[in-house]
């Protein structure tokens, strides 16, 4: 990170409360970088040259007129794409961080085994203070992983799955190289991944062609008594659908970090059905340390002049 | 396996149902084999040679004059070594499978993954249907796991969770050799191991020596905000302890899989704690195709003059 020149990044994740360990971890990583609060921009708007943000306000980012590059907070960057006033042709770079992969393929491995494991079953004993033993049928070996989306935190979680024995394959609009895990990809190989994946693992970005892709038509595609991880975008499940598969015995079970909205509403039959284990999207949040990181190498890469990792491709969507 | 002499088996094992597939199974494996069920044994108790049992009756073994081996259908012989009846030195083999080591190491790598995505917490929400989101504070590398008992089991759990990336010790009677696990072993070093264990899952066997040992005494040495799994036996906590440690935080949250006695009694307070996550014993138990397949290799070992593996150890207590 060469350069001294003062650059500015107007920062919209964690609120007011997030500034003061937003500015230390940036004097950490990054000297040269002045960290403004959002809620108190600076009067002269024109020096912001980055922003950092959550659900950025329609319209905000558009004030800004020597904005350089977009960093959204998290993975996914369809909060900042529902600005429809946002500039055109700015670059968006979305959060990758080693942080989150690992977090991500931890989670995924963690879902795989609770449903291999039956957890369903014994956490709804559980609450019902039955004590009753069963055999869960399966060891890793004989449990077949599919993950739908094998981008950088697919990739992860299949590698992390392999290392335990899982055999595993993933589907992708391109086809993937990683060791040991057998890659489908585009609409023509969908049928024969879904066909034998027993667990079913949805990382998928949000896009027009991902929203409900979960439903009655994809779930009768899985073998009977499948199971489903959704840690992708809860716009993508269908919950209806997921209801009728369980209760049909199509799907076995299901563990959701996200839903459409979040938080869940208190309606929701996915609350209290006993084959479905809901968390608060846990999955892949990475610590504020390691995206200041993440976004001071991002702004060092545009100092000297390079093309920044990990763009949202307005083409593809994602 | 050699020898076309009949051997005769009686089994106490998933009742008088569990017969037809026993008899299935080693007619498969060991088809010189026959079977009987224990209860309805052969006019001519001298013919049985061999017992796989799980809780036998008081007396009921001595009543076999010819036996040659005891089979626990289980991990553990304690059910066994209940019967003050046995017959003195007659060999007892601890039922372990490549099957339960799998799936032990499985669940005690689901239960690290479980505790230190603070899965206690998301599930209390989940019941009380609040949806919040929280960050879990650690990443596999950072959170070291500690085993009490490196046996076949333990060492297979902690191969699994060094190949996730933790961070592995483990505590034994004796030294052990597993790569990149730290060995301790010992009254001794005990206090040492407890001290960096953030994680502590037991394994322990049932002992005179290992009754009581998760007590309140044994907590206090692990760092605050440790979390406890026990996949050993419900006899080496004290529930009591535990809940007071969960209470004052000194422990962060528990999961068990055995209890005493099982099924755990209504009035207990294990069932209703909000950092408890209860199974009911499905840790490690292996599939009756892989106890069959293992009690014939004990028994082939017989015919060829074999020592038996497995065998447990008077002297040692496990």
């Amino acid at each position: 990170m060469a350069s001294s020149t003062p650059l500015h990044l107007i920062i919209k994740s964690g609120g007011s409360a997030a500034i003061p360990e937003w500015t230390a971890l940036f004097a950490e990583f990054a000297p040269h970088v002045v960290v403004h609060d959002w809620n108190t921009p600076p009067a002269d708007r024109s020096l912001v040259d980055f922003a950092m943000v959550w659900e950025p306000d329609t319209g905000a980012l558009a004030r800004f007129p020597q904005l350089k590059a977009i960093f959204s907070s998290a993975a996914g960057v369809d909060h900042i794409l529902a600005d429809r006033d946002l500039p055109a042709n700015l670059p968006i770079v979305r959060m990758v961080t080693g942080e989150s992969q690992q977090r991500m393929a931890e989670f995924c491995l963690m879902a795989t085994l609770m449903l291999q494991k039956n957890m369903p079953r014994a956490l709804a004993q559980h609450r019902q203070q039955q004590w009753i033993e069963f055999n869960p049928p399966h060891v890793a070996s004989e449990l077949r992983v599919g993950i739908l989306g094998l981008g950088t935190l697919g990739a992860a979680a299949a590698q992390m799955l392999r290392a335990v024995g899982y055999p595993v394959q993933g589907w992708s609009q391109t086809r993937k190289q990683i060791d040991g895990v057998t890659s489908y990809c585009g609409q023509d190989e969908l049928a024969e991944f879904l066909r034998s994946s027993q667990v079913l693992i949805c990382l998928l970005p949000d896009t027009p062609a991902t929203r409900g892709i979960l439903n009655a038509a994809l779930f009768a595609q899985l073998p009977a008594g499948a199971q489903l991880v959704n840690a992708g975008r809860g716009t993508q499940l269908n919950s209806a659908d997921l209801v009728a598969a369980l209760d049909s015995g199509q799907l076995a079970g299901a563990l959701l970090d996200v839903t459409e909205p979040e938080p869940l509403p208190a309606d929701s039959p996915l609350w209290t059905h006993p084959r479905v284990i809901l968390t608060p999207h846990i999955a892949a949040s990475a610590s504020r340390r390691a995206k200041a990181r993440q976004v001071a190498l991002s702004m060092a890469q545009w100092q000297a002049g390079q093309a920044l990792d990990n763009c949202f491709d307005r083409v593809r969507g994602y």
